[in-house]
């Protein structure tokens, strides 16, 4: 047997997250870096998780009849500019192709960095009446928004993959209910597949969507104590149906426009999912989502190969449908393997040597836990979904514990940032002011207001920056 | 009843496919124009087809292992220029990103008109020894190419989406045919889901892939005689891997170049499809790739529209795995429906009315050949299955012909001349001398070698151009 190099994760989760999680990212070969700065790849192991996010959220979309587009990667310039705090909150930001082949253009083209400006000139145009509502729209693509802060792969990066729901309705009533539906079934998606407990809420007007009445998010706990935002409903009432002209006769005949909502969900839930459900031995992915939730490893003592082997190949085959690993490498020591497969976050580890199969049992390694049983070959097929269920139920379970820890209380400002320092979600009263926003961020140095708990009354509260009254309960916490 | 306006195809295909093909693609919501020149809008009835594309390749691909994966839309100007023949090929035609917010960048970028350029260099990266190959990696993205003829939807566009798959193997026999085996899986979904005959050939070393050793591709015949060059195989040998330093150490400790294969398809197809399947009356879908493959019409007359209705919905019900269409908006008549479910391509229509219901059966009417059965209500289950795989066969068996009959052979200039002036495809004798190939092009204004013929000898046979000795017999013809 060859002697093989193997690293696995060289520092610690607790200790330094951010070391962690970059090594976590590349020796797993979940993604890598490439030439353009802030860029990743996607690596199938990350790719995979990623198609079976869009196949489970597609599925549920269909339900409440929202079809897929797709609409061009580039915006002109003109059609960019027609909603003024949308590309206000957008410029920065924005790649600008001004040259093609060896010719400049007349008029500079923004890549998307999100598609309201493309999208709503042809929603001026398709829509005339009632009939054309709702008109329910959905795309999954690539944009670019040129961040020049410190680049985090899946977290903060250049170019990413989202999904972008852009639907418009007759009354604020009904895209108000689709609204919600949506956020159900995004949940759906992230809580049942990915295993992810979040805190949906909405954002004070500061922190709001560039061109929306109000946003609503869901936000997830990181193991580092930031909070990361993940799917989220931008209601945009009439402000963009005005700027690009989107109106129709409704059934009295009558001219109005129309009311939107837009909603997504990106790539950085991958790395949200990574982050929460991994640790020191490497990458742990929910059994609901994994694309292969076994690895078979067999013992392979000198004359009882041929014996343990065949064994393997026949479980490999009985276990089929949970797209099982057989790692039949010789060059390898099952160590060697079994750390390997730690690594890479396979669910469930089978081992089976001679002894085994003596028995006619094999041993299962739960690959969150550790936790080792034996079980006999013969129920295999009635427990392994079972253990994948347990699997699945503890990851959700040990992160919405996390997630509830986090959240501490407090009317005193020295307290809130004594908290922040300790990584805690913090709800406090605050008044409505932009400025108490501005104040508490520089005292915290970088906390922002999350969202509003809108089941916590204010009454008789003070603003824990002016004291004073206090308009709502806020959460309070450190984002990505 | 409200009177509506309704509009369907004003030209005939055999008259003027191009403007036939335009209002094709416009009047049936296929796409879009967009205020960006030269890029379209897919809307839902074109981008679930693409969807049912992608679904179908990714099945047969996994099938040889070929995993998918993202690289960023950014390829650095000096990462692009490594190949030379490469970069000659796509210069003139690439997008570049110059500025991001009001920043001018160091070094522009260029957005991907194919990857090869930013893949490779991670494939240097990742490939060390013979236990990292063969890598066989695939991507569905969008590229740019900005191409200055002029656009025409799905034909033509300066953004298109296609899938990108970039093998690489340690020895040419491993990639040539593993480059043959995909092409049997591209085949699998373009002949018998989209029901698209072509044919596969070599092309010269002129009409070559920029950077390649060969290029096939396979080849189909539209309506107005024009060909187009469907899913294709670039075996480039050594070349990338030179240029970009793909290197591995083999069983024997060797260092050795890789060898590489790449393969696409794109949404080209759904425009050859398309234009291929549909008839003056709109569109025409093959089953097994729409997405509802029956409409139902409830033919309502007064006083029985209840007893209508409540059949069609129980109908509609029992056939659910179709996917139908309930048409039962009252504010259209049934003459206005069928036309309207006719433009739009739906491949089975059910009428129902209160004389069928007397007679427990419904009439049917197929989408390509309008031809009408009756048929009892309760065979509809098992019939349906049989007309729909009825009409995917007569839609292949139909461009098969048209394809046939469009191939012609000669080894005379003036005949070639009047054959490419008829629309036809034409076998001639060629010398291999490229000056042949650019007079054959002056002469026939504008057709060019589209294949070799691997099959048919030119033994004995005069180039048709030069009359020196004929090295191969190639098909000609106008390419779109």
């Amino acid at each position: 047997m060859k002697k093989q190099n193997q690293e696995g994760l060289t520092v610690k989760k607790e200790e330094n997250f951010s070391e962690w999680f970059t090594q976590l990212i590349i020796k797993t070969e979940l993604a890598d870096y490439s030439s353009v700065s802030g860029c990743i790849i996607l690596r199938p192991r990350a790719y995979q998780v990623w198609e079976k996010v869009k196949e489970a959220c597609d599925k549920e979309f269909k339900k409440i009849k929202i079809q897929n587009a797709y609409f061009p990667l580039f915006i002109p310039e003109k059609a960019f500019e027609k909603e003024k705090e949308h590309v206000k909150g957008f410029a920065p930001e924005v790649a600008w192709v001004t040259q093609t082949g060896n010719t400049k253009l007349k008029e500079k083209l923004a890549i998307r960095p999100t598609s309201e400006a493309i999208m709503y000139e042809s929603y001026a145009k398709w829509i005339r009446s009632w009939r054309d509502l709702p008109l329910l729209l959905n795309q999954w693509n690539n944009v670019v928004r040129w961040e020049f802060n410190n680049p985090v792969p899946f977290f903060r990066t250049r170019e990413f993959l989202w999904n972008e729901m852009h639907t418009a309705f007759a009354t604020e009533k009904e895209a108000l209910a689709h609204g919600n539906k949506v956020i159900q079934k995004y949940n759906k998606v992230t809580e049942e597949l990915m295993a992810l407990p979040g805190i949906y809420g909405r954002k004070t007007d500061k922190e709001k969507f560039a061109g929306a009445i109000f946003t609503e998010k869901v936000h997830h706990y990181l193991p580092n104590g930031r909070i990361i935002e993940g799917t989220c409903f931008h209601y945009d009432g009439q402000n963009f149906a005005k700027a690009y002209g989107i109106k129709f006769l409704d059934k009295n005949e009558k001219e109005n426009f129309v009311f939107q909502n837009t909603h997504a969900i990106s790539t950085r839930m991958l790395g949200t999912m990574f982050a929460i459900h991994s640790d020191n031995k490497g990458l742990v992915i929910p059994p609901r989502i994994a694309e292969n939730k076994i690895v078979i490893i067999p013992l392979l003592f000198k004359g009882k190969e041929k014996k343990v082997l065949e064994k393997a190949k026949e479980i490999s085959k009985k276990l089929s449908k949970f797209s099982p690993i057989l790692d039949e490498r010789e060059e390898y020591s099952p160590g060697w393997k079994f750390s390997e497969w730690e690594l890479k976050g396979i669910p469930i580890r089978i081992e089976i040597g001679p002894r085994d199969l003596e028995k006619a049992s094999v041993i299962i390694v739960k690959r969150n836990t550790f936790e080792k049983v034996s079980i006999k070959i013969k129920y295999l097929q009635k427990q392994i979904p079972k253990i994948l269920e347990e699997i699945q139920k503890e990851l959700y379970e040990k992160a919405e514990k996390e997630l509830k820890n986090s959240i501490k209380k407090t009317e005193d400002k020295k307290e809130l940032i004594r908290l922040i320092k300790d990584k805690k979600m913090v709800k406090v009263p605050l008044c409505g002011m932009e400025k108490c926003e501005d104040n508490l961020k520089a005292d915290t140095e970088g906390a922002k207001v999350l969202f509003i708990d809108s089941k916590e009354s204010p009454k008789n509260k003070k603003c824990i920056i002016c004291r004073k009254p206090a308009e709502h309960i806020v959460y309070v916490g450190k984002s990505y």
